[in-house]
């Protein structure tokens, strides 16, 4: 019975600890940023897997990777995925565990002799980070038709390199045209990356949705002046008016309530130094939420709010919109298929919101989608010290490989 | 007669000019950090200036250097000076016009052959910025007794070098010893640096002190999380907690009033990123006052508040005084002559405290001490727009003029 088959965790282990050494860092951790010889290793590790596996390989025009099963299958597949690349101080689960976790399933499949309705499908996605090239979810977002693969392959990341040559010299400028035909259905399996399903004790997020997001670039000139000989009344102190957006932006989103999250990350002084008032600052604004009213009612009072701030201190203030992307529901069937399959697996379930984007939210242009989520422990992300335990690895891949017999249709 | 003896303003003007081109930068503005090649280049050309003048040259042990006249007298000097060291984005006034006025002094009083009870002599000190090597008004310190030579000569610069292989390396290595003996008096003709004189149309101020100062680097850690996930109420946001302190510290100097003021004008997040609650932030807390009973009182509050915060952001917070100078007040004869002086050659005079430190402040430890302020145009130093009206500069040098040898008690 294929409600009895399970994945092979060791096997699933193994390979999370082999793509990691690729890339590592002294801390534990994984530095693969898109397009780098790093991440050709990983992709070629990963596309050798997948070769060994019996699986199509093919790659498109902006280096995204699918391996499908049967390999002469052409019709629309449940497509599994995620990404490889990662930030400078990556961990090793963000993104590999989606793609490594879809490769176990396929070979759990394969291996068991199930005969499918839909061919199954495994992806990585192009610097899905952005860490690199801006923005981020770029492959996905091609894939999806929301960008065009010209204007994505000119982009130029903070190193300087052009997109596309990186791409071409590390051999993955394919042919597969984007935007892609649409898969049958995407559904991935990710880490949180927030501290919700542990602190809360649950096993297994079915994901709703992913937040809305919002950043803003905050430019605000004063005047230089020094610290001792300037009397109050007379500065116009490019570092209070910061610091004074920032404490506003926590008055914003506590009034606002949940899920409204605000986070100002960074603030740059200029001259900063310890005797000297502030000429300038610039300093950025993230915010998200679910409820694309809510949020953008947010914004519009961070805006009035900075009118007054530059009025009150005499002092300009400058916004650029670095982002702005809607909140995205997923598939409610995808979503309720989730909560079914890790009930049926003995699994504690929590329906939530993604903090993060995904390239799943790019997929739900395309296709009924959703994703599986496991706990990450502290909600640590983004860092060497990301993880989670084996057994929530486990029940993910499970919850994964179930959901994908179901979405696949298939018979025993 | 001595009282209508006056200044040449284009020998002044001259001087200041070309000491300005050593060390010139691009913006019009001055770089001469102390004991570099270009300090060097500074003070060789005053000291040719010194001995074309026919003065007395002496160089103590910590290379402060004192121009005498007549050069056989010994006995305690009326001394005028400041520095020529600057900041790395100096204007050409600051300190510069001290010792350059007192120069002119000294040749107006020379040419005019006036007879004096008291030696005059002109000084300028080692550091007096600190920008290169803490702390500042470091050769006034020496001078004074308030740090040892030893010490002195052992601190590390920003760059790695050591002061007492700088001094010898330039040539200003001396011999004269530090703590050095009293002068008679001490006066010093400055730059404001602060925007009052100009903004109330003031031509000279009365400095009756200097301020207070405390420093306090506050290091607070918190715990880095994604922007997105991390629910508000679990976070442990170090920039936030610094924007509050820098918040704060604008509530606490406008509750106490002036000549309370506060300044936040350096701020560090970690790791400074748009989708990343900062794990840590490191900040600099400048307070001045007048009054030391009321700087402590806001001090104490301030680290209050920060015990507070600690506890409700859930961070650590460590603080480390970088500073610490009670204010200090001028001999108040000297404050009365000045204004004396200033009103009978037809100046308006304001007396005012100083909200920078200036060498004066030493050399109040070992005599009667005063200093002339003349406006800053829009308060702006420590920058190359730093800039005083040729009148303003020849008023100073005038008033400078004439307290000098009323205290030298000169007869005609």
């Amino acid at each position: 019975m294929s409600r009895d088959l399970t994945i092979s965790f060791p096997r699933l282990r193994a390979r999370i600890d082999a793509l990691a050494e690729l890339g590592a860092t002294d801390a534990g951790g994984s530095c693969r940023l898109a397009l780098t010889d790093a991440d050709k290793e990983g992709r070629d590790l990963v596309v050798t897997w997948m070769r060994d596996l019996g699986l199509r390989v093919d790659i498109d025009t902006i280096g995204n990777v699918i391996g499908t099963w049967p390999p002469q299958r052409t019709d629309p597949p449940v497509l599994m995925g995620s990404h490889i690349d990662t930030v400078a101080t990556g961990g090793i689960y963000d993104g590999c565990l989606g793609v490594l976790a879809g490769l176990e399933v396929l070979e759990s499949v394969i291996t068991a002799g199930i005969s499918i309705d839909h061919p199954l499908a495994v992806a990585f996605f192009t610097d899905e980070e952005g860490s690199r090239f801006a923005p981020d979810m770029l492959g996905s977002l091609v894939f999806a038709g929301g960008m065009s693969v010209e204007e994505a392959l000119s982009v130029e990341s903070v190193d300087g390199a052009v997109l596309g040559d990186e791409l071409a010299r590390i051999g993955y400028a394919g042919v597969e045209p984007c935007p892609a035909r649409p898969p049958h259905a995407y559904i991935e399996l990710h880490i949180e990356q927030g501290p919700v399903l542990e602190a809360e004790g649950y096993t297994i997020g079915a994901v709703t949705g992913v937040q809305g997001i919002s950043w803003t670039e905050v430019t605000i000139t004063g005047q230089s002046n020094h610290a001792g000989t300037t009397p109050m009344a007379m500065r116009h102190d490019a570092g209070y008016a910061a610091a004074r957006v920032a404490t506003f932006v926590r008055e914003l989103v506590t009034d606002a309530g949940p899920p409204q999250v605000g986070t100002v990350g960074r603030i740059e002084l200029h001259p900063s130094l310890v005797n000297v008032v502030a000429a300038t600052a610039r300093l950025t604004v993230d915010l998200r939420n679910t409820d694309d009213a809510v949020l953008s009612r947010v914004e519009k009072e961070l805006h009035a709010f900075l009118v007054d701030l530059a009025q009150a201190e005499g002092v300009t203030v400058e916004t650029r919109a670095l982002a702005r992307f809607e909140p995205v529901a997923f598939d409610p069937d995808v979503v309720t298929l989730v909560e079914k399959v890790a009930a049926e697996q003995g699994h504690s379930v929590k329906r939530l919101p993604s903090g993060a984007g995904h390239d799943a939210q790019m997929l739900a242009r395309l296709c009924p989608a959703g994703m599986v989520f496991v706990p990450s422990v502290k909600g640590i992300s983004h860092n060497p010290a990301e993880h989670t335990a084996d057994a929530d690895l486990e029940a993910g891949a499970n919850v994964l490989l179930q959901c994908v017999l179901r979405m696949a249709r298939i018979e025993a």
